[in-house]
């Protein structure tokens, strides 16, 4: 440690002039020990710049590498919000060492945001935010925002208490807080309706959705006696928000959300993220097995029958992989209640029986030009199996869309997340269903003539 | 339209009192005679709130319902970027009759803002911010921030001017200027790094990806001269992603991206957009028919390898769509270069072998636990059978893993959009295939025995 001190790091006098978004991409590519002693020896004020952003690998493990009283400075002065993430990536020791040097007040705020459930607006929250008492006037109020705001995550939103109860009031924006005349009251200038809040325990997909919905810089957290505990800013929301898009991506993809970018996870971390579902699905799809098993007489006697399968599979997976990831985002952008699944089995029944007719049309049409074309000989029977095939497309594809967009309204109903249902796992689900409709269907159309 | 005018409509003084996304959640129920009534009647300064958020229904449609001289007062009203939206939602007829009123400066804003590709710097771009020469004070920009307020979509980023060529030279925030001493230069409290800034072509996944990085809540646009040519805020590159998002998973769900929410698209559209996709699926996965018929003759004799198509065919279908989900989001973050694909192929290739081995152990042990425990008998050759399986297991998900990572590569490479890689095309792609290999391991295998 003092080694890494007793000389001005190379690099550091190149990094105090970048801006901090650069600095961390050159950073994230050093060695670790390195990026410690640039850390160490950059002015306060950018090391604090660098730390801020939740982009700098590894600054848990760099800021335990830090000499204490650097360490404590840092998070002193870095966001609380993200100094509470930072201390959370601690060790037990690490944390007690350095928290020991921190100020009481500042101790108190990381211990609270610390305690909050990950994803909800308590977690996000920074508590560096500026209220007032709403009897200030215009002139007050500017003069207080320019002593504190270095210390404050945001300025742009300023919150108005009632003077007695210090429960929210109004929200007045800097914006016209400055366009205002300065012995004013600062309720004439603020918004004149109820400001829009958020308590500890709201999700921050809610979050982000009431930040977007009403154009807000940033969103009060309140508690139950109307106190304002913090606010979340569009900046972290926007964090979250592509972070969260991520998850729903790998999610429907059938991998389970990866929490670092492809390259930086290491080859067992990613296969575990891939092998626990991908077996999951495999076990289940093992019942195409048994269902075929079961069928083996009728695969016996008509080996044409087996031709289409993967066709008839495959297109009811697609159907149902089609319907869940519309309603999987209806959902979460909250454009369908979950009490709305009826209207929604009652749109996919119809639109089924349409996109399976469609894809009954062209298989009937591909077996017909086939057979009269001469290019392959369905046999005798080929008319009827070339229905089996539509009837079976109409039934599967129906089926599919059906159950793909119910899915995620049962997995909402059951308390997951709606974004679950991947499609592999709908493909999964559909593709057992399939073989029994298909065979089912022949047996009912080619019972005494192939069957 | 004089008769929607002559008497107030009952609604109008709720409305009045309403926030703006309250007031539009209830609009968008209404019949669109009444919202028209509505907004004609609403305080101009109401109404102008209301049409300036893209939640709002048929804006266009509703602005050339009232009369002229509002429909015009909106228009000026608004922010040029959403004016700019409504106007080209109109008919030519209408923007033409409706432009005629508008003041000279602002029709020449508007049509440049409509000249930009949609997705692009420029299309998401407002012209109403805030610039000053760079040898200002900070009093003079204060005053002028102050006078301007009103007009501006954002004041809280300043740009500072070159005082001669105009050029951008330095980004101050509101916060900092405020902060500032009032005779100081602007240049003092400015950043005092180079602005980061995009040109008017720039994707909108790009701006907001800048946005994000340097946690601006504006950025500016700049031309060739680097002259400010408006600025794109948070709050607009929010909506846009998560207009992105929503049509990344539709799309990652073989869907057309929907431009409206599921329950608003007429039954026909809704067809349309799934149909195509579904049925140009549908002709890919008619190979595997042809697939199956090249191999009658082995089908014929083994009717045993015929149980596992399913449970082949879409473990490489899950592999594969796992891998895609992870690449699209690599390379829509800017985590992974085109150039780094060979990197992905190193990693996928050993990821595959690793997976398929996973699922080829299943496999054995299921084949193994049937034929041993006496639920069901696979012949003589049944451990030839299972390590048929199993070996086709280890190749399809490998083959899987590697197709479903570099399809995203390809897409980028011919200039698609790589999230137009979808978990039903990449399914399809190793279907074929999969059967291909099934029944080339099965050969190699069972030659001489089963075959």
């Amino acid at each position: 440690m003092t080694q890494i001190l007793s000389a001005e790091h190379p690099d550091v006098q190149a990094f105090a002039s970048l801006n901090s978004a650069d600095a961390i991409e050159r950073l994230n590519a050093l060695d670790r020990d390195d990026v410690a002693a640039i850390l160490a020896q950059l002015p306060l004020e950018r090391a604090i710049a660098i730390f801020d952003r939740p982009e700098l690998h590894h600054a848990g493990e760099l800021i335990a590498q830090l000499p204490a009283a650097r360490a404590t400075a840092l998070l002193e002065g870095m966001a609380d919000d993200r100094a509470a993430d930072v201390l959370l990536e601690l060790g037990d020791g690490d944390r007690a060492r350095l928290s020991g040097g921190l100020r009481a007040g500042t101790l108190e705020a990381l211990r609270r945001l610390m305690r909050y459930a990950p994803r909800t607006a308590g977690s996000l929250m920074s508590t560096e935010f500026v209220s007032v008492p709403a009897d200030w006037t215009v002139a007050q109020t500017l003069a207080y925002v320019r002593r504190v705001e270095r210390s404050r995550e945001t300025v742009y939103a300023i919150y108005l208490l009632d003077p007695r109860s210090h429960e929210l009031e109004r929200m007045v924006s800097l914006r016209r807080l400055i366009a205002g005349e300065a012995d004013e009251s600062v309720r004439a200038v603020a918004q004149p309706t109820d400001p829009v809040w958020v308590g500890t325990g709201t999700d921050q997909e809610e979050v982000a959705r009431l930040i977007r919905l009403h154009d807000l810089l940033a969103i009060p957290v309140l508690d139950e006696a109307r106190h304002v505990l913090g606010v979340v800013t569009v900046d972290d929301v926007l964090d979250a928000l592509i972070a969260e898009s991520t998850e729903d991506v790998h999610k429907f993809g059938g991998v389970e959300a990866l929490d670092r970018p492809y390259m930086r996870i290491g080859f067992l971390s990613m296969i575990r993220k891939r092998a626990g579902w991908l077996s999951a699905l495999f076990l289940g799809e093992m019942l195409t097995a048994s269902a075929m098993q079961h069928y083996e007489d009728e695969l016996a006697k008509a080996i044409m029958l087996t031709l289409f399968i993967p066709l008839i599979m495959s297109s009811g997976g697609n159907s149902g992989s089609q319907a869940t990831s519309l309603l999987i985002r209806s959902l979460a952008l909250g454009e369908l209640r979950l009490r709305d699944w009826w209207k929604v089995a009652l749109r996919e029944i119809p639109t089924g029986l349409v996109l399976g007719s469609i894809l009954g049309a062209i298989a009937l049409l591909r077996i017909a030009i086939w057979q009269l074309g001469g290019i392959y000989d369905y046999g005798p029977h080929w008319m009827l199996l070339a229905l089996t095939v539509a009837a079976t497309l109409v039934g599967i594809v129906t089926f599919g869309s059906l159950s793909g967009s119910m899915l995620p309204f049962v997995l909402q109903r059951l308390g997951f997340d709606p974004a679950s249902a991947s499609a592999p796992f709908v493909a999964t689900l559909v593709d057992v269903t399939g073989l029994v409709i298909y065979f089912s269907i022949a047996a009912l159309i080619l019972g005494g003539t192939m069957l």
